[in-house]
């Protein structure tokens, strides 16, 4: 079968490997589409080089999937079963997962950086990972259940509830689903950014925009407010001059989270958090009930998944679609890889 | 009547002043004891300028009292009752008040700094401010429960629980009293702090420490926490190298409380923040609720306040007490101006 592996040095390519037979709790994938991830661009420059074990190596983790055949002690999924996969490998023993966190586990294994990932013909995977996709949803649709189960994620770790003001910094992939989920959930939503082909496609999905090179964010949020500041601000950007506006956005007792990774120290402002008793929140992955939120958000259709799909490509093409998304023009939300099309 | 003024440029002296009548929901105070703060530091030093309206102003916000003279429309108070003074003057009406948040009210005056403080022989404030000192505590230790109210409020926003471990870094008035605070609550504690005096000070109220020049913090946590991490760090020092040992603390799900002020921008490293989900936590001053903890701590003496008090100066020696306050030596805690002295 065919594996599209990260070989180090800003390179991808077709390997021909053999499928994994499943061990008695393993079940083997036949898969169906995958995406690419912002973490597959950081890890394409080489910025997780020093999670991954074996060079070359499968990377990707947004997929969906048939079953294909399962281990000999698997009961709830059988060949044909239409699955997401959670792709977090977890101990079981560290405080974080005796405390219920395991997707925080002290020893977690990304599926996709740790180990290897799904651009692949076949991935074989622990049962426990695997979510059902409704009937409703095509396959397709169902790769776009990972990142949208990390936005599920961040807005229930941001403790946010119907009615709320929320500014969401930056309009990229995450930024734009962060807002999705926030509508979905009955906030009132700006998406501030400063790239004009995310404006437009933020804008064309329902979604009220800001360009902070051309409007004061917080002038802007103070007049949406009456005064009162916004509840919570989600910052997807990751940049300095975000996080510099950041801590002036919140009302006291408002909450800030911090969605990008930031693989830089930063500077930050912290007086104006500690004069309004304002919480950083951090957010990680997802954890089982994010995947059923957004598997069951998207049978309800609230957006239209083919709008964050901007193009379908092959599984020899991964090298390809990751150098278009790393493109600073911003032209895509979300490049398909299919997974069972070689060319 | 005798104040003790902040005239601006590092000056601070006696000035005679007419007492103020209560008005109808006020209550005059003759002032027993006002500790000297880091606050008072702060403005002493001009960082507070920006928030004084009228210099000269008489400053201090740490005072216990007995009632003098009581408003026409006051029912719960009469001359002689023994207080102290919650020094929040909110306004009612922001969101954070009408939420319940009124110690973080978005036009929250100081008493002290945006009005007149307690270094005074006497200080007319509004009747909602005051608490009731019970009979077991004296007037002197009585101004030391301001200061421990700040404590209690950051152990609370903390979600502190018994058989917790914590780190609190910096052995100064604030995180001394905080890890008193969380030892009563039934945690296991420790303090990191580089000072000499302080470290001693710390260890002679039964606290055990650690220097991190001389030890590494992060091998002491994980030997001290079999390998876990502490659930909770409480950062009192305000200082660049301690926020860059933080992040790497706390097991996942920990916590982080922020408990100093920061006035100028930091560097913080993020990314552990998001590996582990450790939210940051900001406190500010005090509710009322974390007034009565603190009374009800020092009634049931879980430590000797004495232990807490470096000296006993007259209200006229107000610029002297902060001066030593401000040596960097670190040998005094709580220095205690007796406001009915004016020598």
């Amino acid at each position: 079968m065919k594996a599209s592996m990260y070989e180090g040095n800003q390179k991808i390519a077709l390997h021909e490997i053999e499928p994994t037979e499943p061990g008695p709790h393993e079940v083997r994938l036949k898969i169906a589409y995958c995406g690419i991830c912002g973490t597959d661009l950081h890890l394409f420059k080489g910025g997780l080089d020093y999670r991954i074990k074996n060079i070359p190596q499968a990377i990707g983790h947004e997929c969906s999937a048939t079953v294909d055949k399962v281990g000999s002690e698997v009961t709830d999924w059988k060949p044909g079963d239409r699955v997401v996969v959670r792709p977090l490998d977890y101990c079981n023993e560290c405080v974080a997962c005796k405390a219920g966190h395991s997707h925080v586990c002290a020893n977690l294994k990304f599926m996709g950086i740790e180990s290897p990932g799904a651009f692949q013909n076949f991935w074989t995977v622990h049962e426990r990972t695997l979510h059902r996709i409704p009937d409703d949803l095509s396959l397709l649709h169902g790769a776009l259940v990972e990142p949208l189960a990390v936005c599920c994620h961040a807005a229930s770790r941001g403790e946010v509830k119907s009615g709320e003001y929320a500014v969401v910094i930056g309009g990229g992939t995450i930024g734009l689903m962060t807002a999705l989920v926030l509508k979905y959930r009955g906030l009132k939503v700006v998406v501030s950014e400063i790239n004009p082909n995310r404006l437009a496609k933020v804008q064309s999905m329902g979604i009220d925009t800001i360009n902070p090179k051309e409007t004061d964010v917080l002038e802007y949020v103070k007049n949406w407010t009456n005064g009162d500041l916004v509840d919570v601000v989600f910052e997807c950007s990751g940049a300095q001059p975000a996080l510099d506006t950041v801590p002036w956005l919140c009302h006291p007792r408002g909450r800030v989270v911090l969605e990008a990774s930031y693989p830089h120290p930063m500077q930050y402002f912290f007086r104006e958090h500690f004069m309004r008793e304002v919480n950083i929140i951090f957010t990680r992955v997802y954890e089982a009930v994010d995947y059923e939120e957004a598997l069951d958000m998207m049978s309800k259709n609230p957006f239209n998944c083919d709008d964050l799909i901007s193009e379908i490509i092959p599984l020899g093409k991964v090298q390809e679609g990751i150098e278009t998304c790393l493109d600073p023009a911003g032209k895509v939300v979300k490049i398909m890889v299919d997974c069972q099309s070689q060319e």
